[in-house]
């Protein structure tokens, strides 16, 4: 039997061109404890850029991650939380961490074969 | 507060190259019902080329998700299965492709701001 691609695997796929981008794990848990203007989560972020966050940030809300909020003024403020699917990305990171410590602990005890 | 990568991050990170690579999970999933050989993993997946089966045998061997087992012979006969860690992946698989269905579930009730 081939195996292709078929069933949850598309959802899987999708799941991880969000998950694999630099800094998204990091902008998704700046926003966990709610929303935030842009210079707020710039700040909250040591070493990323405005432009990398920039692009992020439109990305995560394209993707269903993020939304933007704007505030009519004057002064109009924006703002950007997660959306009932992006709370969910807490659960991903647990697994995919408990995964990673799990492969820590099997390269300890498999050392390289000679 | 800055943010950087600590505690459990670096875990994150490490699992991260590892599933982020195409065909990681099909070869994964191959391998859940037990050791195959190089060429039956190949009939398996469809469309896979040997040269970059072999690569990724070798990176998820290094990463501990994989072990080749080589029994003596004749003729010597080598076949790859999963680590117990290994085994894990199904549960990571399972709360990233959760998280893909929610997230194209929320793009569909959010459809693009005009």
């Amino acid at each position: 039997m081939k195996r292709t691609c078929e069933g949850l695997c598309p959802r899987f796929q999708e799941a991880m061109e969000v998950l694999a981008k630099p800094w998204t794990g990091l902008i998704v848990a700046t926003l966990e404890d709610g929303a935030l203007r842009f210079s707020e989560i710039g700040a909250r972020i040591a070493a990323i850029g405005d432009r990398i966050l920039s692009t992020r940030l439109k990305e995560l809300e394209a993707q269903g991650v993020v939304r933007r909020i704007v505030h009519p003024g004057p002064p109009i403020r924006v703002e950007y939380e997660l959306t009932p699917a992006g709370h969910g990305f807490r659960a991903v990171y647990e697994a995919i961490a408990a995964w990673g410590s799990a492969l820590a602990e099997q390269q300890k005890q498999a050392p390289e074969p000679e």
